[in-house]
């Protein structure tokens, strides 16, 4: 196992005060473990949080600032958070207007996140939850039952918190980040395996020249594992299910995201973002805005996934409204 | 060679191809092969160019934008450009008040930008040239008279080019970017190789216990060969020889840039973020500004790079400053 790590108990602790060393005006970090908006909680303002295992960086904790969330709950590696966390993040983040739990669609997460609103509501808090599960690579998985939530996520949680920043109130809020999941597609794909620390070795095997379509950002089994392919059928083979599964049509206008699983160069990302703006306009959908980067990862794992969310008026204005986090900054 | 490409010969353009249609609103791509900021030349502002072999994304294209980069000349990967390219380059940035090119010293870039300058003034253009030579690994290396051009270049583009859009002249432009090379520091180490394309087998052997300390951004080696230690003892390996080589003293205030290689998750990264925050504490070096992801790569290499650099109030003021590129974004 080669990482820049001193101990496998010591990655997320570590990682953390490195985040709040690298950007101090942003967050902090809270007891049980939680990142926080360095302003929050702000009165009048519905709360947005997010969590789920680490890992996926800069997934949640890049994503705490104005404009986007306003806590993270990290669990270890690839490992549910707490209730705990979700309710002291639930708690942190409570300006009296209520607070929204971005879900992804994995059975721990689910779980522990249903235990935190309860506890949250027996103290006085609105709590409402959106699942995200975008990933049609599969109908179930090996956490999950249905679709698993992946790159939408942070898509969700741009959008959701440009929103509660301008100021909407707890409905609209929790009915746009169902927008969202409603009109997002995603699927990914592997050329390597990744190699959770504490568990010392890769997470599966793959041969020198195969591939798994499919691939789910803990390693879950995909759809097919096969020879490897060019840039240009890999992207074809997870565009291909995306566009058909909404279906996005002729017309529509789409945010394009081209991921990277953590160890896959932009330069790869951006061969495989010129083959799917063939693809889409090939089929008359229309990309009107895009993000390219490693922004839901799996540690190391080499590989890409491709998310497309169908935009309309109200989705763009948010995409644009100014961020300011770690990962996503702009307009401020 | 496992890769989410299509054909070596195709990488770099599919990949320029890639960022056009992601970033149509930033930059075009010109014959022969060349970045360019989409509304350059802009009349009386100093033009701002550099460029050097590809694959080390999202360097140099992507700091082509408002406040950075009027042009970017990839070369085939880990290759110079060839001077045809820079003197477009310069051609199509240059709006009447004469532009820098920012020169990584490396022999061919060194070489080839020279060439394209004498050209460029044979056309009547005033053209001044800084070469970034910060990396204190090694004193000569596998290409290069005197130290390598590495990190430090980020900083030098983003800084310069933000003088350059505040209407700051040639000369102006020239001295500070000879400012920000005379105050910066860089070192990296690799724990994998990396493989090119074209060649399609690994720049080199590492075993699977060791790392390199010093290591080139083109896969040349480094200080040492040793057994992997951990990340505390690895950013104590960097720090130490940079923060003594300026010297760095006690009192300073400095960016902090922790580079990924391409292949390392940030998670590792805010690791060693973490420690080299302790290491400056300790010494006095107070960071106030910091940069921590991947901007200057070697492809899917795993590693990382640490650059310093001294700040003062123009400086970090120029830090500050608005940028709109594909890879560094805010204040727009």
């Amino acid at each position: 196992m080669k990482k820049l790590i001193n101990t496998p108990e010591d990655v997320v602790d570590q990682a953390l005060a490195g985040m709040i060393a690298a950007h101090p005006g942003y967050i902090r970090v809270e007891e049980p473990n939680i990142v926080v908006r360095m302003d929050a909680p702000r009165p009048g303002k519905v709360g947005v949080i997010s969590g789920g295992g680490s890992g996926h960086e800069p997934m949640h904790g890049g994503f705490v600032g104005m404009g986007m969330l306003d806590a993270a709950c990290p669990g270890a590696v690839f490992t549910s958070p707490v209730p705990d966390q979700m309710l002291a993040a639930t708690k942190a983040v409570n300006g009296g207007a209520g607070v929204l739990h971005i879900v992804k669609n994995y059975t721990g997460d689910i779980m522990n996140f249903e235990i935190a609103a309860e506890m949250a509501r027996d103290e006085g808090i609105e709590v409402t939850a959106v699942v995200i599960a975008d990933d049609v690579a599969v109908k179930d998985s090996l956490y999950t039952a249905g679709r698993r939530g992946v790159g939408g996520t942070v898509l969700a949680e741009k959008i959701v918190g440009a929103a509660a920043e301008a100021g909407a109130d707890i409905a609209t809020v929790t009915a746009l980040c169902q927008k969202v999941q409603d009109n997002v597609r995603s699927m990914g794909m592997a050329l390597t395996s990744c190699t959770v620390p504490a568990a010392g070795k890769p997470t599966f095997e793959l041969g020198d020249d195969e591939m798994e379509i499919g691939i789910g950002i803990h390693g879950e089994p995909g759809r097919t594992r096969m020879k490897l392919a060019t840039a240009d059928e890999i992207t074809e083979m997870l565009a291909g299910p995306i566009l058909d599964d909404l279906p996005f049509k002729a017309g529509d206008e789409v945010l394009a995201f081209v991921n990277g699983m953590g160890g896959t160069p932009l330069v790869e990302l951006y061969i495989v973002f010129n083959k799917l703006a063939q693809i889409c306009e090939a089929r008359g959908v229309k990309i009107t805005r895009s993000l390219v980067g490693n922004y839901i990862t799996s540690l190391e794992m080499a590989g890409c996934s491709i998310t497309l969310l169908k935009l309309d008026e109200e989705l763009t204005k948010y995409w644009d409204a100014p961020v300011n986090t770690p990962a996503l900054r702009w307009g401020v």
